[in-house]
């Protein structure tokens, strides 16, 4: 194809004649499209953003448009770009080892396996690092089979658990269909209230009948076949569901009555997003182990794992434990996660998206369900923290979703006000950084209000 | 259980204190084996080295204690540790912008794609970025289960693709065993001579039989089941066995008579190990799908891919590739891949693997086979560029493997002198990075022979 000298420079020379930001975004975008290829898409229908800088909740382009982000990329950058006690943590450890083995005890690793062990509780005794959360999710079914000496993982539907080969498989939306290359998994239906499964009137019900459901799946498959049950602690990607009271803990009472390991994954709803260190601290109850990726280190370099339980660490004292891989514990990974735990201790960040989300967004987006314009659209809204859903519908009594085209343009007004949100089916995701002041967060519910209402308004 | 203040500070409050180097390596290995639960491992079990840092092919602890680094860590510190252009530009991505979702174009992402596409052949158009080594073959299984609309997948015994869920069973090796999970996954045996499982007396035999082995299993499987042919360009974990001279030509041929893909795993082969940035380009054949990881940056960030064939590109041009991860095409990582790639070609370091194998490494190596001291116990040597392995034996007639205590008194006698070599079964690895110097490749030789031949010593 072309040469190195061409392409690597191609930028460069392009700035170097003096040509404007704006020719820049377009150069990146037509090398992007050329020679990357993109994931859950046609290559043919690429988004069309191009990002080359950012701050706290804000970002922008090569041309200098600035757009403040409700979606922290893929819900993971809960700490807000280029924090600079993490930008600094990462430049330093670059200077002084980037890499290193798994099998070679290195400092700052053990101390991010201390850092996130200290934010849980005591029954927890060791992290196992992996590269992100599919892999995460990997490990963690991988430590439940060997312990139980069982093969069934019991995942829901309604959940997204990662892209390999068995991650995908325990993962129950529309991903996992062309990927079933994996045995073993089943999958049920949560607590989900505004579409119930049950045909529950009542979130107690809802929380009851699921429960009920859970346990008819287990006895039917067989109950000395299940390894576990993995589950999101709040479904995110599939629509943000915060369990009913009790449903956690009815969860884990059955996990204990038939020997099943109870894993949580909280890639996405750990690390402050719900406005807790991890969301299953807001239900009482305590996993036998805990995935986490994404929130660790905002995803400033790449990383993931599993928190494991004493008595589950403890199998494999004298037992291989036969997982593993290249940059488990990578050390430039390792001190962006003990820098931004630190930074989050430290700044209070935590606290800041819980109060944010009961102070600022939750109220703002439960007005919506009353307010007279925008009321005959808005389904339902959930959430805690800075994780909230609103369902956005066609129609309240039927609750039929509010077709793509209308929910691509509030995207679009929200885009053209500079406000970057991400649209999940008929749902708009309120997602912002943990980091998001409140004075930002009604800048950009402003601008989100606006645009479900100039949709509201389409119908009349 | 202890507060974030005491595990934080207590490395540095040590050296605060006045505690030597040593000091500080005792307690590093005390948290890690407190805290970090390790891969592939009995956790009462684990290695008892730490490294603080490195330069080029050597690494140290906290001590101070040096060693001369015959084993890229897990054979991906090709470029070597701390190379100050890819350390560089990591900082300097660290300070611009750290992390993008995938679907925002990327500046620093379009040129990685861009600098690795101009080592492959022109029928290459794409590349779709990974974590690492294991979700790189989880979506090159993907994609070619995706257009081919056939499941089964043939790999080889003897083989390593990574922990991931399809990824581990693809593998050919015991980690498979405890994990086999994914379905519609066929192992065929590959060419080794040494070991042949066809009888076979030379190399065109064992290359003729392994291929004709492949077709029979492909024609008992049902050629319209076989999505892919997976395979390492040269299987590394599993004994670095060199392709016979037109065993890749014939699996390309086969491949081709049944509309099969064929997917080189070059992951630890890759990016100049062999003496060549792919080991692919050594055997006249070009494969649809390449996976990388590993050299592609040496795992300077955690970064994986995979290079597509325009043919397989265009499948996805109208039709949503089902695959995808957070952190496919991360800027940290792909900034390490465009200065590393860089580096490797303006400082010759490909040219450097080739010549150090086949000047230093490789003779060095073969004459053990005829050293009157050393041929008792030296069964083969094989390889290229910096990726050899000598099969040790206990008896050169039968082929024994050398026991398992007597692999690990050379692997004690060479780290007593200060040089860290890979000792994998009955074999010992020689896998410096890329751009070890002759004469630091002829220091670690001596320490090497000198262990073999004490070794060989106490049969007398
Ligand atoms: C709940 C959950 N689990 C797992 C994953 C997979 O993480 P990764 O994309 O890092 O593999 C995701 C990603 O969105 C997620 O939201
Ligand atoms: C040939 C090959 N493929 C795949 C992998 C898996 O790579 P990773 O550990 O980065 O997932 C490895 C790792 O050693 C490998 O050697």
């Amino acid at each position: 194809m072309t040469t190195a000298e061409t392409t690597y420079g191609l930028a460069s020379q392009l700035v170097g004649a003096g040509l404007t930001g704006a020719d820049l975004d377009a150069e990146v975008l037509r090398s992007d499209h050329d020679n990357v290829f993109h994931s859950w898409s046609a290559q043919n229908h690429l988004p069309d953003s191009v990002i080359a800088g950012g701050e706290g909740a804000r970002l922008w382009n090569h041309a200098g448009d600035q757009f403040l982000d409700f979606t922290s990329q893929l819900v993971n950058v809960n700490i807000g770009y280029q924090h600079p006690a993490v930008v600094e943590a990462i430049r330093e450890q670059a200077s002084q080892l980037t890499t290193i083995a798994p099998a070679t005890a290195n400092r700052t690793r053990a101390t991010a396996a201390r850092k996130i062990l200290d934010h849980v509780p005591d029954t927890f005794s060791k992290v196992f690092f992996t590269n992100a959360g599919a892999d995460a999710n990997e490990n963690a079914m991988r430590l439940a089979r060997q312990v139980t000496g069982r093969d069934k993982i019991i995942s829901r539907y309604r959940s997204y658990h990662g892209n390999t080969g068995s991650a995908v498989v325990a993962t129950g939306d529309w991903r996992r269909i062309p990927n079933e290359f994996a045995r073993g998994h089943v999958h049920v239906f949560g607590p989900y209230l505004y579409r119930s499964e049950f045909y529950a009137q009542t979130e107690a019900e809802e929380c009851e009948r699921s429960l009920r459901h859970l346990e008819h799946v287990i006895l039917a498959e067989g109950v000395d076949t299940v390894a576990a049950v993995l589950l999101e602690t709040v479904p995110g990607t599939a629509g943000i569901m915060v369990p009913p009271p009790g449903y956690l803990a009815g969860v884990r009472e059955i996990c204990d009555h038939h020997g099943i390991i109870m894993i949580c994954d909280e890639v996405m709803a750990g690390f402050g997003r719900t406005g807790s260190w991890f969301a299953f601290q807001q239900h009482g109850v305590v996993p036998d182990l805990v995935t986490f990726a994404k929130g660790v280190n905002s995803g400033y370099v790449p990383a993931g794992g599993v928190i494991i339980s004493d008595a589950v660490a403890r199998h494999f004292d004298e037992t291989v434990f036969p997982g593993g891989l290249t940059y488990s514990g990578h050390p430039l990974a390792m001190a962006a996660i003990v820098a931004t735990v630190t930074a989050m201790e430290e700044e209070g960040i935590v606290d800041n998206a819980a109060t944010v989300g009961s102070e600022v967004i939750g109220p703002r987006l439960t007005a919506l369900t009353e307010d007279p314009v925008t009321s005959p659209v808005v389904g339902e809204v959930r959430g805690s923290g800075v994780f909230w859903a609103v369902e956005l519908v066609a129609d309240r009594d039927t609750r039929e979703p509010l077709p793509a085209e209308r929910m691509s343009a509030i995207r679009r007004r929200c885009l053209e006000q500079g406000l970057l949100v991400t649209v999940a089916g008929n749902r708009i995701h309120v997602v912002p950084p943990c980091i998001i002041t409140a004075e930002e967060a009604e800048q950009g519910l402003d601008i989100l209000v606006a645009a479900i209402a100039a949709e509201a308004g389409e119908d009349n």
